[in-house]
């Protein structure tokens, strides 16, 4: 097949491109790098030794004789070089990375809150407007997010895989069945983005009959996969700052530097996990299960497992020996929650899950002790205020 | 009060900032003319001769001896003027009427679709993030649409003010009480972006309590209220065209000019009205009852009457003399539906409403006859495509 990536030099984008092509699809990258850029801004860099696309991109030729072009454009911004590029290469699939995929991030001030807005959903709209323009019957593989549902799911009703079954009464007093898209109850302005994608791709869908998959991923851990473990040049990144850092990730570095586990809160907060292997597997599964022309948007939960925060610290401590460190939390969120999500369709497909419990070691070996001199260690706590304007983060 | 109205230029926005104006409010007017701009781009003009805004605003000084500071900017782009403007005003309430606001312009080509979601969206985000940034407890009333529920109502349940009551079952079986964002539904760009409004407003007023009063309005019919009629240079835009010109003003301008009344599909479908002078009524209303401080976002429907197209119709060629012309729906919507809608709100807080029957002589002579020599015949149809890129529109 046929596929683009969008915001293939990603933490997700890069692995999900070198798998497609390892696996015999032709590939092109499309990204304005905008994720380095973020770490210039923000003074820090991966843990991890990335290379610039440049010489990865030229290390997976060598290696498997594999040409994957790269484009360097903003998709939010122009259009008609989107629009050439479907016009021109005719994909089957479209996967979209391309947005800003950090809640914090997300809430640093009001320039982050603008950019985010304006950044994800000028993407989004732009590349279904282009599908459409074209006339190319790209399906759209999107990663969206667990928490377009929110923390505070409805007491004892599983997640379902998008659509909520509710019943409605009418003024005669019958209950009538109705499918609606699962309420949205975002909890930062990134995840705010991802529900207003939702109503994107249902409009498209419904108006247009563009063929779309949205995976409402969780937390993603790990750093590489089966490709980009074959050359150093290919190392994927691993961000453990208070912005970009996932919970697992920040453990991972602190246990390594012998810097407490910080838990925000009281760790009570359940996420959804899966790994990154699982996570480029999903994609692919989403690639080669399209669809059919006409079927409403696909939605599908892309998790694992779930685990509390607290419980997650103590699986760290306990495989490297670090304390734990209870903070106030910065997020506007319910201390404690439960999650009961329905994860079937991609069990289904065939995916074999990868769990924290068989897969964390080597996290702690491979990544973070081996590039721990690597660490800046004032970039490790989470210094985003989620309410008010913060302003540029003083730190 | 102190009142900033966006979009007080145009056909709702001018009304309202004279109403607020006349009853003692200060009001400033922010507005980009983009309306003005758009009418060169579709090489039409309002069928009444409107005046300049400077000529507007003289006049009203002239003969009411008040201010109404005008600033010409976009708050889409400009967000540091916006910042200044509420801190330095620091506005009770903020009228939010600079949108993109016609269904049939935002599907026009993938230029207006972009154009929209672009503009409407932030628009409305940098509005709030500006109001959280300044820490100005301003009351934002903004204008929605009841388009925002679609037009595919669930048989039997009239449409609630913005929020839903369902059931949804338990793993035990059992029926539990929620209430929802009324499932959007939106059947163009346009439309859509204000289900997406919906979802900036809910997280803002969730995380930073900003108070929002979202007025999801029917279709508005009538030219004049009781301050535009004071003087000829206020009079207000009267749209025919086929993208700005609302169904029953290309009825009563093809009345006037001995043109059949087109009416798209079978005229089976139902929609909501609202005379020009409630709906500047309802604004003043939602000012003057603002919600508390940490209330939800309060939703309210704007109409007053529901009609279908054909007997719309019909009361127009009753009045005119008129004959009908049925033609193909470019919309992609059903072709018969029933609207049954509660709009207690506003009638609870004093709106005594206008009715289609007891004031549409008035348009017919007042406005349709008395300025039919200015219309410009062939921008009358609609044509925009609905489905697919139609590029710019050839006729």
């Amino acid at each position: 097949m046929r596929i683009v990536v969008f915001g293939g030099d990603g933490f997700c984008g890069w692995p999900t491109a070198l798998r497609l092509s390892d696996i015999g699809h032709d590939v092109v990258i499309v990204d304005n790098l905008s994720r380095r850029n973020i770490d210039n801004e923000l003074e820090v860099s991966s843990l991890t030794p990335i290379q610039p696309i440049g010489t990865r991109l030229a290390t997976w030729k060598e290696l498997k004789v594999k040409d994957i072009p790269f484009l360097n454009f903003n998709i939010a911004e122009h259009y008609h070089r989107l629009l050439t590029l479907l016009r021109d290469f005719e994909p089957d699939a479209v996967v979209h990375f391309a947005e800003q995929r950090a809640a914090p991030y997300s809430m640093k001030s009001s320039w982050h809150k603008r950019y985010t807005v304006n950044n994800n959903l000028n993407a989004t709209n732009n590349l279904l407007a282009a599908i459409v323009e074209s006339g190319v019957d790209a399906h759209v593989v999107h990663l969206g997010t667990m928490g377009v549902y929110g923390y505070g799911m409805i007491e004892g009703v599983p997640i379902p895989e998008g659509y909520l079954k509710v019943k409605v009464e009418t003024q005669a007093g019958d209950l009538i069945d109705q499918e609606i898209l699962y309420p949205a109850n975002p909890g930062s302005i990134y995840h705010m983005t991802k529900t207003q994608d939702q109503l994107l791709f249902a409009y498209y869908n419904k108006n247009d009959k563009v063929r779309v998959t949205d995976l409402h991923q969780g937390i993603v851990w790990g750093t590489q996969t089966e490709q980009t473990k074959i050359h150093q040049n290919l190392i994927n990144r691993f961000d453990y700052d208070g912005d970009y850092g996932t919970v697992l990730n920040r453990f991972l570095m602190q246990a390594a530097i012998g810097y407490p586990l910080t838990v925000h809160g009281t760790g009570g907060q359940t996420r959804a996990f899966i790994h990154l292997q699982d996570s480029v597997r999903c994609v692919e599964l989403a690639i080669t299960h399209p669809p059919q022309k006409g079927e409403r948007v696909r939605i599908i939960n892309q998790m694992t497992e779930a685990h509390r925060i607290a419980d997650l610290a103590q699986l760290v401590s306990r495989l490297t020996g670090a304390t734990i460190d209870y903070l106030d939390n910065p997020r506007n969120e319910a201390e404690i929650n439960s999650l009961n999500v329905v994860n079937s369709t991609l069990v289904r497909m065939g995916l074999k899950p990868t769990t924290l419990e068989s897969g964390l070691m080597e996290e702690v070996i491979g990544i973070a002790r081996a590039f721990a001199s690597r660490a800046d260690l004032s970039k490790i706590p989470c210094r985003s205020k989620w309410i008010g304007d913060a302003g540029q983060p003083t730190s």
